[in-house]
């Protein structure tokens, strides 16, 4: 890998957030079948859909940019979904897993909401008008997705805490 | 591992951020030699001793919980570094290894403002004052680095772009 100036950069990020998002698509049934809460479940169903499309708007960015939509193996999502994954390995299912899934969710939605913000910024510094729009489609979604998180996690951790007492 | 109630949730989670923490003072010195801009260096720099105090934070709240302050090892944080890193050995300085330093370190700090944000919940949740206040002067510095960064990235990102066109 050589990555000489913005344009190299920006294909270098992509093909980054590429990889992260289908390893997301990997983890995501994991996480829903593991997942008690009902609410919480939906929420991951819900995710799991709109990261396919988001997905899809990549794909189109690689097609506008005559480069195969291929992805470059990203540590940082491996390593983020490594920590759910051992926490959904150890656990029983319960308000704790849940919790403790939504924290690990929301690290993982963080790295999200950084990438895309960093490509959204180069895409509007190399004249990619439509890159920008599908960028700041998926960045948004990413932010929203993270307050349905935290409202979900409002709920569950008050009931994590009440297991805790009894 | 485990982890039955929010306490035991919340210890978790702070062994995770300490361990997170303790592996950014290790990658930091790396980026300070690898930056090219005044600037960035000077913001790295900060950015580490602001660290050595959060991590001193993170000490005094193990002690209110009489337990040693050790850390569990963070895969994530150790993929996130491990990115900037793979730039830092294949690229040479400039503002191209500059800008894509900037988008890896903006992931750390979105791991840290996911990380701090759940912890400052749970310690609500948990009745504990100190913990909380704690815990969000450092999640208020994440956020604020997390700015800074961006700031700087508006500067260096021109002249990567600038680089790119000659």
């Amino acid at each position: 890998m050589s990555v000489r100036n913005l344009d190299e950069l920006f294909l270098h990020e992509l093909k980054d957030v590429l990889d992260a998002e289908r390893q997301i698509t990997k983890a995501l049934p994991k996480m829903i079948k593991a997942a008690e809460n009902e609410d919480l479940q939906a929420g991951f169903e819900e995710h799991l859909s709109v990261t396919e499309e988001q997905i899809g708007r990549l794909e189109t960015i690689f097609k506008t940019l005559d480069k195969a939509a291929r992805g470059k193996h990203c540590h940082g999502m491996e390593g983020l979904l490594k920590e759910g994954d051992e926490m959904i390995k150890e656990e029983d299912p319960g308000p704790v897993l849940d919790a403790a899934m939504i924290a690990a969710a929301q690290k993982v939605e963080h790295y999200e909401i950084a990438a895309y913000g960093t490509l959204v910024e180069y895409a509007k510094l190399l004249g990619m008008d439509d890159a920008v729009e599908l960028l700041q489609t998926t960045l948004a979604e990413e932010k929203e997705t993270d307050e349905k998180l935290s409202e979900i996690a409002s709920e569950i951790n008050l009931v994590a805490q009440t297991q805790g007492a009894e």
